[in-house]
Order: C-alpha cells, then structure tokens, then sequence
C-alpha cells in the first residue's frame, strides 16, 4: 500500500491529492459514476466531524429529526430561484414497484421545500417557536466533474433548518451557526477558515443571504467548507409556513439552513498534509497515536511486548486513541511508512533499548524526521502523550494560519490583483457589482469568496472598476 | 394535543397505534406516499438505539462506512434469488443531470450487491481477512401497504457486512450478531424477544440461512425485529469475492449480513404502551423522568420553582436525562397527560407542600394511579431516581415476557393449533416441509416465526401432517 512514494505536492497536487485519499484509505471511488465509497477509517473520521459539531448544535438548542430522501418534483417547482439551481442537478426516481409514478420524485438534492412543507404543518402559534432542527443524511447531486469528497454525487452532510418569529432572531441564527461552524473548522479540525458573507452571485439559490466558512488549501485555492443561509420569508412564502403571533395575527415565518459536509475532510487534507502523506489533527484523529513494537528475535520480543501492552493499558485509561501495530509480517520502516501516510498524530516506538531505559522514543506527525524525535520517560507517558497531542493541534493551526496569511495579498491595482490570485488570494474593496465580479472572473478565473465580517468600518475604491466600495471582498480561485 | 383519549388498544389496536406515533410526535407521514418524517423526539429515541447497538458493534470488533445509495440494475441481477426478491421492490432512478440514464440506477434496498463488489476489489489475501464493516443509513423499499415504522416506503437501519475465510467463522458471526440483537433487545428495550432460524420460505433472498428475533406485540401478533444472516458463498461467487489462503490457493469467502431497523421503534410502542399512551424503557428514553412544578400563585411560584432547580441540578449532575415541563398556559393536569402520552418513564411532581416537607412526588409511568405514585425525601433523590429507573426497566420486561408467556400455547393437534393462533403464538413439532407451513397460513394466516434456538434436543410428529419432525417452531400471525 504505502511502500511507493506519493506524487509531491508541486509537481502535482491533485494527483497527490487523489493518492492519499485512496492509499490512506479514506475513500474508494464506486462502482456508479461519480459516486465514493467512505472507507472505515474515512468514516471514523467523519464520525468524529459528527461527534464534534453535533455538540454544538445541542448546546445551541437544536434537535435532529429525519426527512424524507424524496421530494416531489412539485415542491422543487414552489421556489424559483430554487428550482433554477438546482433543477440541473437532480437525479429522478420514475419507476417505483415496477411501475412508472405519476408524478416524478427528486432524490434530495437539499431539504428546505419537503421541510417547509412540514413546517407549514407543525407551526400554529408563536409558542411553537422557534423550530430548531438538524438532519444527518445523504444528500444527491448529479455533478459532471467529481473527486473524492471534494464534489460527489452522493454526499454526506448535516442540513439545519430553523423556522423564527422574526427576522432578527432568523439573522442571529444565521451568524450563530456560521460561527459554530468557524469555531469547529479552527478549534477542531485546526484549519483557519475565513467567515464572511458570499456575493448575490455565490449565494445559495433561494436565500436572501448567504454566509460561508472560506478555507485556503496548501496549492492557495479557496474551498468553501460549510455555509449557513439567511432565506428570509421566501420558503415561508412558498410553502406557507405561518403563525399567529401573540396579537393573533397571521405571519409568515423568517427561516434559516445551514449544512457542512464531507466535503470537509477535503480541507482537511489539503490543509495539512505533506508528502509523505495525511496529517490528521490530533482532536478529530481516529486514532491519536500508534505504538510499534520494535525487535529482532524472540528474545527481544518478550520484554518489549510486555511494556507495549503496559503503556497501551495506560493511554487507553487516559482515554487516547490508540493503536498497536503488532503485525508480523511487515517491517517497523513500512509500519513508520504506513501510519505516515494515514496520518496518525504520533508514533510510538518501543524496543530493547527503550524497555532497558524505561522510556520510548515519540515521533511527531507534524515534523518529519529527525526534529519530530524524542525520547521520554515511562513513567508519567499518558500526560506527556496528551501534552503531546494538545501541542501537535496548536502547531498545525499556527502553521495553516501562517501559510495563509502569507498568501493573502492586497494589490495596489487590477493589474496587480490578476497576478496575485494565481497564487494566492486578493483582499480588495469591490464595489459589489456583478459586473466587476464577472469581469475577474472572465480574466483570472477567480471568483469573489466572501465579504470577510472581520474587516474594519471604512471604504474605498473598487479594484475593477474604480467606484466607491464600502467592503472588502476575497477574490480566489476555487475547489 | 394529548386532551383527548386514546383509542383504547382492546377496540382498536391498530388505530391506538397510529395514535401513538403522532400525538406522542414520534413521527408523522411525509407528503410522498408511504414514506415517513421521524420527528425529534422518535429521532432521540432512534439515536439512543444506535449508541446501544453500535456500542455492541465496536465491541465485537466492527467498523462503520458508506457505500453508494444507488445500485447499477445489473449488480442486483446478479444474485438469481436475490433479484427475485427484491424487484418488485424497486426505486428505479432513470434520469440523471436532465438526461436519461444508460444504465438504470436501483436505490438500495439493501446492500450486499454493492457492498460485495467493493469487498472483491479490497480482499486479497487471508491476511484482509475478516472484513466486519457496518454501516448506518436509509434505503427504500416500494412497500404498497405502509404503516409508520412498520413498514415504510423509506426506512433507517444498520446492515452489517462481514466476509471470512471459512464456513464455520462465518456460521459464527451470524450467531454472535443475532444475539447481540438479542442482548440489545431484551436489555435496552425490554423487548423480551426469541431468537431462532427463519424457514425456507420466510429467508432472506439470497441467504442460506436467516436467522431472526421475533417479538410478541400486545395483540399477540409476531413482530421480526432484526435479522442476521448467513450467506454461505452465494455473493461471494457472485461478486467473486477471493482471497489466496495460506497455501496460496484462490478460495471464495464466506460472508454474512444482519440488520435491525426504525421497525424496531414498532416493537418499543406495541410491547409496552397502554390506553394513556407510550411507555419507554428507561435505558433507551430520551427524556427519562420530567419534573412538573405545581403551584397556584405568585407567592407559591418562588419556593417551588428554587427546589425544582436544585433538584434539577442534583439531577442533571447524576447523568439523568430530564425535562422540566415550566410552561404556564397549561394546567399539571395537562402535564401529566402529555407526559404519559410521550412515555416519559418516571414524573417528578414538586408543590408548595412538598418544599415544606422537604419531599417530592414521584410517579411511574408503567403502574397507572395511586399505586405508582410515592413521596419521598429530596435528600438523596438522585439515587432514588435512579433505583426506580431499574426497578422501572426490571418491571417492564418482566410484564412483557410474563405477557409472552401467557399467550405461547402447546396444541395438542392441528385443530387446536389454528385456534390458538388467532390470539397467541402456538410452539409445535413441523416437519420442515414448505407443504404443512403453507396449509398453516391458508387455514390461519399464521406463519412460521422461527424454529428457536432455545429448545430441548428431542423430535416428535408434526402438528400439521404427522410425520417425524426434529424441531418445534413458532407459527404466529405476523406484522
């Protein structure tokens, strides 16, 4: 599997890319078009992903429920804007039992009609509100072009949808969720996305207002890694999702969505990995740490197995993900070679030498070689080891912000900004026009990523064309 | 919502069952035919049997992927039997991105065709071997006659897929997953269910042999509630799923599949609930007691809702799931009926006399009346809460196994037994023969559940034709 060395990353970095999904055994492409098989490891990780965002949404109020995975192509139709989207995209069941169906239904592409219409069901009064409901599931659309988790026919994701009584709690939730998103992206995965609002042109069809979490990859194009949407009254409208508010007046609802995806374990890829393979973030790492026992003869081996199940029983205990890689049939160098490229956090080695010394020599994921090496004590090695890891997530997140911000460029003119976003991003007021937008878009194929919120009140010229501009805007070339 | 009565179950069994699931929010059916929405609160429940089975899973050394929703039309055909069973069944995607599809695209119905070609892609040698993957998910199944859980156009499972190298290991884990179904469904659910081998007729399409655990609702009729099954090399030559052994010879594997679905939430409502409503067991109730403040005025409001805080606090702290009910535009009494019909297990009711008294009021949901309800002292509630949870949990499964029991009955001819089986389930020595099973579900409508495991070695004359027979099995009327 790992014997062979991967594609560098500069000779060419979606051939590297490609590789170290399929050869960590993250994923495998399927046997139907476009479609991926997540491999167990690949599913760990994203349980994982789960596990972390699912936290936050229960501790913001929200609870899961499950939709259907048809939709009648009817209710696609209840949205203009909607339909117009995503209409190019869907996948149709026609025959059901054998026989051809009445009326077509839509494998869901995205949940906002069939949820609105039981919205439009379950919501009466004020006192219903807010409707705060998240969705893990599978989601379809029917991409021409696709690679592994980056864009899939089949998908997996989370989908929130909330229902609100005014349209300032349903802008509130909007950022909210935008900001757990933010906090999950950088606290757990260490990748240091850029929160910020997309173009009228980026935005999702059929809201008001889109947000997003922009992430630069290591070859400094963007990947949009999750988006939380303000949608107005406009599902409200369509599918009649209504209250009595307390003066006992009819009103529409002000809704909200929110989704991230596997697409997410992209960027986590292509935030840290390196030639040698997959850098996982100690926090979401299936497993944290891999113990290989080192000997030559049956002599050695006994000593050293006995102090590999002794320090395996004390990481268990202190609750590390852990795993001992007692195979026989390999060597400790493919064994090194092997969990590099998985891209497990650390690496613990144990041989004569280390039971001798009591202690046992650490390598550290993040740096290769010798700089990663130490030699530690034994005794007290759980807290070292979660030291360890806690330092590993810090120095990941610093260096991906560090390669970052060394990308990002502010360039005086137009004609400065064509060069930099061939490698890199440009931070630059726009005045918000299409028409500069597309202009950019036409000379350098890079699009507008997002109006950063953290950007100081001001304004200034638009980079294209000139005019007044009270924001800035990222321009970058896109997964 | 819950002001009205229940149908009760003795006039209408299958209307009190609808009227659970919706007005305990469980689910609620989808605008698309047959297909259902699980709500919140059927979703928590639904999550907490997955963190019960999945733990099981992990402990028996299994892995969780996702492989594709869509299934090439061929893939199925491959499998005589399979295809068989499952082409009426169908959800056929023909169109894709606007255009006809080449080859037609099946939604699984389940997963061994797919599944099985990535295993023969993956599986090399006796060193990949077993492959023991789960995976967790929706799949369809174009039912005509539908019921909320029961049986849904579109329904949320686990199906696990394992290949071996031998026949016996195979064998093995079928056994060691049907009781793992087993073990869950008596212990968590307190669904004293019965294991045993599926006949012939009543096997999976595809398998060799299935295996099942069958449970007795309140009307006596059998619920299937998970199913294991070992499917000797049939897919493995299908899919040609070989490894080389350890001479190097090219062998076929041997594999299994198992599966236990939302159905299983069917069991939950038929095998415990009563005229007021659902009853959850406490292990798997996602609200396990909910505490009711009771107060008339202002001046008794402060007293009563400063207890109900700290022992909501001592509550929460003991790792017990609860709810405090502090609406004000309902009455207690409202409460209490809401709080039966959702099945909450245990109602912990605080007035202005029990903040005097320094006491509460508790109220099991299993034992209607003044004999479920005790006072008892604040001081070390937690515990308390805790014992009745178990002595709840203990009682439920002892009243459904004592149901169980009282309605399995030993006719003494065939006459007798097509009496029985209009009110219970009848345990008799068959032949095996398709033939007598046959005549059974003409003359009664009552199938073959299962020939259980746990019966003495012996033989006698089948109840149906005479002759030998080596086995008694289960005939029952079945959802």
């Amino acid at each position: 599997m790992s014997d062979e060395k991967l594609t560098p990353r500069n000779v060419d970095f979606s051939e590297w890319y490609n590789q170290i999904v399929l050869r960590a055994e993250l994923a495998d492409y399927a046997p139907v078009r476009g479609c991926m098989v997540v491999r167990p490891y690949g599913w760990a990780l994203w349980e994982n992903i789960q596990q972390a965002l699912d936290k936050r949404f229960k501790e913001t109020g929200h609870v899961n429920a499950a939709f259907p995975l048809f939709i009648p192509m009817s209710f696609l139709e209840k949205e203009k804007e909607h339909v117009e989207g995503f209409s190019p995209e869907l996948a149709v069941v026609t025959i059901g039992g054998g026989e051809k169906l009445e009326e077509p239904l839509v494998v869901r592409p995205t949940s906002e009609t069939i949820i609105g219409a039981m919205y439009s069901k379950w919501i009466q009064s004020y006192r219903d509100l807010p409707v705060l409901i998240n969705q893990w599931g599978n989601v379809v659309r029917w991409e021409l072009r696709t690679r592994l988790f980056l864009r899939t026919l089949e998908f997996y994701w989370q989908e929130g949808h909330t229902a609100h009584a005014t349209e300032q709690e349903a802008r509130e939730e909007t950022m909210r969720m935008l900001n757990v998103y933010a906090d999950f992206a950088i606290n757990e995965a260490a990748v240091p996305v850029i929160p910020g609002v997309k173009s009228a042109t980026e935005k999702f069809a059929g809201a008001s207002m889109s947000t997003t979490i922009e992430a630069m990859m290591q070859d400094t194009r963007a990947l949009q890694s999750g988006t939380s949407h303000f949608l107005g009254q406009n599902f409200a409208k369509a599918f009649n999702i209504q209250f009595l508010d307390e003066n006992n007046t009819l009103q529409f609802c002000w809704t909200t969505s929110w989704g991230l995806s596997t697409r997410f374990i992209g960027a986590i890829i292509m935030t840290h990995g390196d030639d040698q393979g997959l850098i996982l973030p100690p926090r979401l790492a299936p497993i944290q740490a891999v113990i290989v026992p080192i000997f030559k003869s049956d002599l050695e081996s006994a000593p050293v197995m006995e102090a590999v199940t002794r320090v395996q029983a004390e990481l268990k205990a202190a609750g590390i993900r852990l795993k001992v890689d007692d195979r026989t049939e390999v060597t400790p160098g493919f064994k090194f070679n092997d969990w590099e490229m998985r891209g497990v956090p650390l690496r613990i080695e144990i041989g004569p030498k280390d039971v001798e010394k009591s202690s046992v020599a650490l390598a550290r994921r993040d740096r290769p070689g010798r700089e990663g090496k130490s030699f530690v004590p034994q005794a007290g090695l759980a807290a070292t080891v979660a030291d360890m890891l806690t330092d590993i997530q810090k120095s990941l997140l610093e260096r991906a912000t560090a390669f970052r911000d060394s990308h990002i460029f502010d360039p005086k003119d137009y004609a400065e900004l064509t060069e930099v976003v061939q490698n890199g991003w440009a931070l630059s007021y726009w005045c918000e026009s299409t028409e500069c937008e597309a202009k950019v878009k036409e000379d350098t194929k890079a699009t507008t990523r997002c109006i950063p919120l953290d950007q100081e009140e001001g304004h200034g010229k638009c980079i294209v064309c000139g005019k007044d501009a009270k924001h800035k805007v990222y321009f970058a070339k896109a997964y």
